[in-house]
């Protein structure tokens, strides 16, 4: 069995993504694999701090450029203070969101270029990628649909972009799978969470024989 | 005369650049010549925020490649809302730090890498770079001691590096002066503060015929 390993979910708001986590969390507890589940900012203070700027929704006039250099700051030092500190540790770790939001939101939607963002999350964190990601793929009606219905968090600046920057989203998160077609896995999200939750599991369970 | 030029001044805290920048502002608007003087994070209350993480004496566990990420986003947002609308309304626009801070503390002093450092920052800015660099050379021990003895801001987080990284930021600098001959021009910062004007005045002045 090898259980080092970095796994990243993927995939809109509303997709269930951190139910799922939780799930998986137990589930790999349960067969006594020491695992991380964590997700950025992660608790960092400085990453906290960094996403606080990003989400104030009043900050309308952020630079998309300036959007996308925060985002990988708080993801080195998230990455940097708790992820590798974990890795080297033998543990696994699962992560809610990593560098693929990045391409799908500010390189693809936003339209600065997947290359180009690429670029600055590789002077993040180095040029090694995710051992595996899991691709929670939805369309983004549903999703935000879900927000609106749960009412169990804050509306942040994100939530607010139109349907066509979330249906972008998606586009882009299904470029990257013909990019990283080994590493990135997708997951219909639009089922029931027992069956999310069976769908990823097989793919963790695989990962690890 | 050509005054649509952005000119950055560049070189250790202690070298006196607030006092002459006033001054040559002063000198500026007496010829008439409309021209913004600004500094990061100049007022733009997103970069004010990322500047004040960067800051913070407590945030001694901050990475160094989040703290290149977190100028540069900080740059883009100060740049984009203030540096260039200003350019683009023919000002002149003189800027106290810009890009050659990041190159020569975060790439060549912390070691990070002078090409990453500026590849991030081609990223937030563009490829332009400034008209015309302005560097005050001073000796580290110097302008230190001008700090303690003025008293006249907050030490921050900067100011407590060790004399070895000062003489790496100046040997830094100096590379950039190699690097940018055209560009970047050095002023002797060490002498009386009316002779530092006068050849910084004789540099914009050469400049704009």
């Amino acid at each position: 069995m090898n259980c080092n390993l970095f796994i990243t979910f993927e995939g809109p708001e509303g997709a269930g993504k951190t139910t799922v986590i939780q799930k998986i969390a137990e589930r790999l507890a349960e067969e006594n694999i020491d695992v991380l589940a964590t997700r950025e900012p992660g608790g960092i203070e400085i990453a906290e701090k960094i996403r606080s700027i990003i989400l104030n929704p009043e900050h309308t006039a952020m630079d998309e450029r300036t959007e996308a250099l925060l985002y990988a700051g708080a993801r080195s030092q998230h990455y940097f203070e708790k992820v590798r500190p974990a890795l080297d540790a033998g543990k696994m770790v699962i992560c809610d969101r990593f560098i693929d939001s990045s391409l799908a939101y500010q390189g693809y939607a936003r339209g600065i270029g997947v290359d180009e963002v690429l670029s600055i999350n590789e002077f993040a964190i180095g040029k090694k990628l995710p051992d595996m990601t899991i691709l929670f793929d939805l369309a983004p009606e549903v999703g935000l649909a879900r927000i609106h219905a749960h009412g169990d968090r804050e509306v942040n600046r994100l939530d607010v972009e139109s349907i066509a920057f979330h249906k972008k989203v998606r586009e882009g998160y299904l470029q990257l799978v013909e990019r990283y077609p080994e590493r990135i896995h997708v997951v219909n999200a639009d089922q029931n969470i027992e069956r999310v939750v069976e769908d990823v599991w097989s793919l963790i369970y695989e990962a690890i024989q």
